[in-house]
Parts: structure tokens; sequence; C-alpha cells
């Protein structure tokens, strides 16, 4: 990358109409940038225009070039939110005992595969705080009872909000948030469900596709939102099984999916690839 | 295939107990069989005891051996079904409008992939009968409506029994059949739904997946019982989608994965793999 | 479609520079074309720049507009081809004996997957000939041997020309052509290989595959060059087998493969999604 | 499991003759045994009988007992490997710089998901050596060149045998081991190779990959022999890339396939599923 160079990318959607991707081209082009790459999309039934755009723009006033973007968009109609490339995101995962997406996670972001880094775990439990601590992250232990739940949230809101985080992880975590920490929470978050959603909702998914004779078991990484594992779908995958298979070779199984599909949709979100709306994502891959 | 002997696969079932693989084997010896395959499974949580053997006995006395056979599992408490190899079943094709399933079943067969032969085609439509007639193959239009459903499935019936079936493929057949149709047809029934069963059970499938943003879709092919899309799985399988892909893409995409699950379904059911029990299915593949 | 309108796709390529996004989308736009899709890559090694463009041009002087376009991507050192959507692809196909590509590629065109028509086949043997007549597409039989080969290929290139042909499929066609038969039939050729490209080149690949005792076995379409089972790919797939596969249950498998992988290859090269250069694919899906 | 039992894997093989399934399941019956599982295979074109048989024995006498089957598959003319199933096996793990095996293995047996431990790591570089003191596992550093190879191996056969290793995994190690290592090792060795065999033999597959174009990248886990990249194929799988895939991503893919295949492979190694011969693996999964 050209140190007289940012690299930006910028997630453009609203309202179609005639002209949008040469407007927005020329627009970057006739400030001084150099468009690396850009993938469009179309959803012809709703008639909304998506956009992925990542350019080179001068290092000179970059900031005001990208507030007068902004602008421009807003002008044209359109929803953008932009990134630098060279920013760094604050993450925390949330965990509880199982701890296969836990090490997945941290090993790849030390191993550089992801930029940023992860802030701080936190865990309804106090089992996975020795291994943090080998890996020199900050453990919270904040207990969740039906009747400290809000107490708890109170606290896991004070840390996420300590961190200026900008995704949070849930790997694992075996407890549903609020509504109302999902929105103070003000990141998005993530979450892996072990099963082929809609597929198996709720609890003890792996027994449930045991219990129905299914040939084939699922994992599903989401956003979160109000609604219990309902919201937009970021990626899943699939292994197949068999009759041998009895549920602890399904957990086994699912692990491995687990970790593939979570770590798969969190790169696809921290490099600005994931545009969500109508219940749905939009990946440009 | 030797002249002087019969080829055997029997599928048992039954309460698990000691020495039971032993028994069996044993038995075949002893009345001058030998065994070709053979592949047992134990459901250790229900307790119960499958095997898949065949083998090749001598021709001479063969039909009183193998009800000596059956005399004998019947003693252990196994339940059992056997089949001739050479043995040639009667199928017949249950289809609608949509002919690709049609076409890849009869093609199938005319290249000698499957044992025995399409006898006749029925349908609640006119569509495919002149490509039944290219082929061949007797087509019977049998319309069915809310008020005519009862008549139609008695006359349903009557070229089920006519034909002497082993086995009926609904191939994107699009009316539900009764209880009383489904007993009386007195011969497995295999349907194709266009699904990664249980998500999507009933109308439209596809624009369900297309609805919910799902990047995966499927296909499940399962043994029709009287409560819809609930019957024991015999394969699934599935295909990624993504974004561009509109309902229209997904139906496309859908066709080569029905075609795929259906055959790979009726293949096994052909060759004897799939035992059905607890609303499930072992597969000896 | 508007009938005002005209869609166009354009396959764009060369030696990258900055701002050419902006400059082909600004010349379609002041042309008073309507960008509908755009995909553009760009391969940072070779420092080379491809462009998949579709748009709707207004119906009137269409023809010199898309001259005018050409001209100025010459301008810009890019090498373009485009293609009206509404157009109508020649195709032949070449077969021998074996028919699984053969019927799914004529079933697909027929129920309308595909634009254009199928024009001819053309094979080296008759086994398919009344098949063939069934379809009701003309049938060359052209024998080849080591001496006729020559001639038997003038033969072929006299019926290619006949039918202007824009594509020539070798579904399963079991000679190898000669450079100057692939030269002058001026026209892009697709071949179905039946293994995982470039493992088992040449001749009975899936016998080479059983003799390795690969747990995988694949199918691979490419565009036919000088060189043997060595042009571009466009488009791979693979299907699991175990050692109860024999090499007839493996051929079996592979036809189920070379179908999709084909028909899948076809496709994309008939919705003008492939660029091929320095012996690879783009493939812009 | 039974304290008064004792469970026992056997791989059978040899020549095919008939009543062997009889004779093996008879044996263990008339000696107080329970078949728990048992699967069988021919090799019809060679002739060769297989079986994998795991069954309970009574805990007095057992080795007498395991003694006296030995030497009755001994007269029938049969290959015998037994283990008990409560069997530790003592494991190294060969590496050298790249860390993603490593971690993922060490994490595996911490877990419980694979019998016995991790002896020890030998590597040619020291690296991952802090790695290794954080899992609590000893770690040799052997340096290994061109000159320096045969004294190398030296070191390496003196710390193979201080552990009575009973397997050798080369996570991504990065050197070729002499036939002499392999001979004088006295226990399997399993590689993971990052392409799709036989495809991309040698150094750097993913650029070779790369190179050609290829669609489908993929990891082979096999036993080594003397003949580099040719032994006994355990387990393949594979993973979609496509032109946007750089090398890095490629090799980033990579990473997760070669996990997923060597850990599989491992697994069905450690439980006595794999039997390897004339070059080829019979996995009884």
């Amino acid at each position: 990358m050209d140190k007289d160079q940012k690299s930006v990318v910028a997630l453009i959607h609203g309202k179609d109409r005639p002209g949008l991707v040469a407007l927005v081209s020329n627009w970057i082009f006739e400030h001084g940038g150099n468009i690396l790459h850009a993938d469009l999309h179309r959803d012809l039934e709703a008639e909304i225009f998506f956009q992925r755009v990542e350019w080179e723009t001068p290092v000179k006033n970059w900031d005001s070039e990208l507030q007068a973007f902004e602008y421009r968009m807003h002008e044209l109609g359109m929803h953008v939110k932009w990134h630098l490339v060279e920013d760094q995101p604050n993450v925390a995962l949330f965990v509880s005992k199982i701890d296969h997406c836990f090490h997945d996670l941290i090993l790849r972001w030390k191993s550089g595969e992801y930029p940023g880094k992860i802030c701080c775990i936190l865990s309804n439990h106090k089992n996975l705080e020795i291994e943090a601590r080998k890996y020199q992250i900050p453990y919270y232990y904040v207990p969740v009872s039906q009747n400290t739940k809000e107490q708890a949230e109170a606290v896991q809101l004070e840390i996420i909000h300590k961190y200026h985080l900008d995704l949070i992880i849930l790997a694992r975590y075996m407890q549903v948030l609020s509504p109302k920490l999902i929105e103070n929470a003000n990141c998005p978050i993530i979450n892996i469900h072990h099963s082929f959603l809609p597929a198996f909702v709720g609890a003890k998914p792996y027994h449930q596709a045991f219990e129905r004779g299914v040939k084939i078991i699922g994992a599903t990484a989401h956003y979160v939102t109000e609604k219990l594992d309902a919201g937009p779908i970021i990626q899943q995958d699939v292994a197949r099984i068999h009759h041998r298979h009895m549920v602890r070779d399904i957990i086994r199984k699912g692990k491995d999916l687990e970790k593939m599909v979570l770590s798969q949709a969190v790169r696809w979100h921290l490099e600005h690839r994931v545009l969500s709306y109508h219940g749905k994502t939009v990946v440009f891959d």
C-alpha cells in the first residue's frame, strides 16, 4: 500500500435508479481516488441497489473527502458505511464452558488472520479463565441466573463500553441476550448456532437432529437480533452423518463445522463484506 | 454369478442380544451359503440390532431354505425381509407437470442403472403423456380435485394393484396422498421434497428459503407416511446459494439436487440397503 | 425487458491502470445506458484488469453505439467482446457411444434452461442416431480412424461451418481433435474430462483413480486447446468414494458429476461469464 | 464398558475363501466373546478378504485367548492385528515453523477427542518451542541440513525409540524422511500433503494449483512410504476457490482443510479403522 494513499471500503445501499454505478465511480475518480474492487448487486424485486467499493484516496484531507462522499451518497438517497482498511477493530468473545470456538478464534487472531484484537473475554463461567490468561487476554467472569440477569447485563454493558467494542462474538455463549443489551451494546453481535437454521431452532439442536434422523447436520452464523435464532444469516455449512453416528459423534463433528462457519462469518464481517437488510445478508465475497 | 447359486439379501432387525452375529453367519454357513457382504449396526440407546447380509445359496431348494432362514430369525426374535438379487421390481412413477425427475429416472432405468422396470406413469395432468409415449411407458391420466380425490385414489389403487407394484416413486407429484391410499398401496412410497427437511415443510419451500435468506438449499428423499413430509429420511443433499440467486435460480439449482437425491435414494432402496424404524432409516451403504 | 432497450454484456480485459472503472461506467452512462450488473477483477500480480458489465442501451442506433464502445475500449488498450443478451447461439454436440451428457444437455435445452439451440450432433459412432432423431436433431455420423482422421475432420469442419456454430461441446467424445480442427472451427470448444485435472490426464482416468486409491473423484470442464487436457478450466466438482466402490461404481458416480460440471460450465459460457487468459479462466458468477 | 470384559478390535485380511465370516464370528462366540461391531470388505478383483471386528472378551485369560485367536487366523491364512480399546498410544508430532496443525492436534488431545497422548514434539526449527512448553509437552529441536541429515535422523530415532512411539504425525514437517528412518521408526507415520494427490506432488502445491487455475483445492493425509507423496491415502477433502483467491488466500483456506483432513485420518487410525494394502487403504468408517 502506498503511504500517500489510504484504502477505504464503503458499503452502500438504497433505492435503485439508473446511473448509480457511474455516479459512484465518477465521484471517486474525480476526487483523485482509484477503485481497487467494486461489486454490486440489485434486488430486482425489492428494487434496492447494493454496492461494495474499495478504493485508494490521497492521504491529504482524506477525512473531509470521506465526509463529502457520505454527503454525496445521502444526496443520492443512499445509506453508506465506510471504513479505512487499516482500522483495527476491538472485539470481545462471550463464552460459557465449551472451548473449541474460543481457541479457534484466538489462534486465528494470534496468527494474523484477522485485523484488530480480542480485547477481552466475558463468560458466565470460570472454566476458561486459566486458558484466557495463557493467551494474556483479560477475562471477566459475570455469572448469570434468572434473577440476576438484568444486573449481570448491566455489568456486561459496562465492560462492552469500556473497550469501545466494534464487534461481539458469541462463541458458544449459552445465554440469551436481552433486547436491551443488544440495543445498548451498540455494535454488531455475531452468534454461532449449531444447526442448519431454520431447522432445529432453540436448545440442543444436535439432539433434535439425531431424533429426526437427518442425514446432514449444519451450523449457522448470524447477526443477533431480538428474535432468537432468527437474525440475518451470514454463513452456513453442513457435514454428512450416518446411522452409526450417535449424538456424541454428531456433537464432535459439529464442533469442526462451528469453527469453520463462525470463523468464516467473522472474516467476512471484518473485511466489510456483509451488508444486512430485510432480515437477510448480502455477502460480497 | 454362479448358475448353481442364488444371491440373497436379507435385512434383519430386532432386540439386541449377545451372539447374534455368530448365530446368523453360522446358520448361513451350515446351510451351504457363502456370505458376500455383511454389515451390522447397533442402536445402543434403543438396544436394537440391525444387519444386512448378502450371501450365495445353492439353487437347489433355495425357497425352502429361505423359509427355514426366516423361521430361524423369528425364533431369535428378529424381523427379517429377504430378496433375491435377481428379482426385477415393478415400479410406478407419479408425476404432475414438472419433468426433470421424470426424465432422469426413466433414463437411468433405460441405461441399466436400476433393476426391474417402470411399469407405468400416473399423473394428475396430461403434460407428460407424449413424452411417456416416446419412452413406451403406459401413462394414466387421473385428474384430482378436492371433490374427486377419493374417487381418483380408487382409480389409482386399481392401477397400483394391476401392476403388482413393488415401489411407487413420487417424482415431484404435487398432490398429498391420503392415509388410506398409503396403506392400501401396500408397497413402499418414496417422495422427493425440495428442501432440507425439517426446514421448510409444506408448499413452496424454495420461496421460503429465499425469504429466510439461507445460504444453502437442500432436497430430501423420504418414505411417505401419513404425516406430511415427516417420513423416514433416506437421503439428503445441499447446494450453496448466494444473494445473486433469485427464486428462479434456486429452483433451477434445486432441480439438479432433486435428481441426485431421489435417484440415490431409489438406488439404495432397490439394492435393499435401507431399513426403516422409529421414523428413521439405517442405510447400509 | 423494455422493448425500447437492448441488453448488452461486455467482457473487457487489458493492462490495469487507474480510473478504468469510472471510464467504463461513465461512457455507458453518457451514452444513455443503464448498468444492470458489473463485476470486476484485478490480477494484481499480472497487473491485468477484468470486467464483466451488463447494461441496457436504447434500441435506436444500438449497433453503432456498440461499435463506438468497442472503439473507446481499444483506445484504452482493452480487449473487449460484447454480446446481446437476446442472441441465440448455435451449438453442436460431439458424442461417441456414451449418452448421459448427451441426454442431459438436450433435455436442458428443451426445458428452456439455455438460450439458442443444438443445431446438430456429430458422432464417430451410429449408436445415438435413433435417440437424436427422437429429439428431432440432425445427426452426422463421421467415423474416425487413424488413417481417415484428416479426411473426417474435413467433413466435420464443413458441418461446423454450415451451421455457423457459436459453441461446440464435446459431450464425452472419445477422439482427440487436431490443432488444425480446433483452429479452423473458429468457435470455443468445451470438453468434459472425467477426472479432477491435473490428476489423471489422458485415458481411463477412473481406472487410474481406482488404482491410486483416492478417496475423492472429480470431473473437469475446460476449453479445448492444442495441448490435451490442459486448456483453461471452467468448472470442477468432486464426489466422495470409498473402498467398496469398484471401478464400475466410480464410473456410475462419475456420470452424475460429469453432467453437473459440464452443464454448469456450458451455462456460464452461454451467459458470457467466462473470460480466459494465461491458460486460466475468470468466471464472473 | 463392563469391568469383567475387555474390548478388542481386530483388523484381518488375507486370501478370500468361503465361510470366513462364519469362522471368525464363530471362534469369537465359542470363546465367550460378544461382537459389538463387524464390517467386512471383499476386493473381488484381487480376491482379498478384509474384516474389522470389535468384540468384548472376558477379562480372564484375555491375553492367551487373543494369542489363540491370532493363531487361528494364521491357520486360516489371514494376517491379523489386534488392539485393546483401552490402549493408550504414544504419539509424536514432527513440525517445522507452521503451527496450525500443531495447535489443532494438541487441542484435540487435550479435549479428550483422542486416546493416548502426545509424548513429544520434534522440530527442525525453534519456532514452536515456547508454544509447546505452554502445553507442557517436551520439545526436541533437531536441526536438519543437507550435510547433517544422517546425523539428525540418528538423533530423531533415539527420541522415537525412547518414547516407544505407536504413531508419528508429520504436522506440516517440511523435511523428507529417509527410507532408513521410515523403516527404523518401526511405527506408522501419517503425513498431511497440501494438495489433492496425485495432483501437485512435491513442493509448493498451492502455488502449483494457482498457476494451473484449478477451481478446487485439496489436502491429503497418507501413510508415509519410501516414495514421496505416494503412500496409501487415508483421507482427502477439498475446498472451492475462485479467481479472486490469490496464493495467500489459497494458503489460508488450505490450512483449514489440512486441519480437518489430518485430524480425521488420525482419528481413524487411532480407532483402528484403517487397513492398508497394495498401496491403498480400506477405511472401515
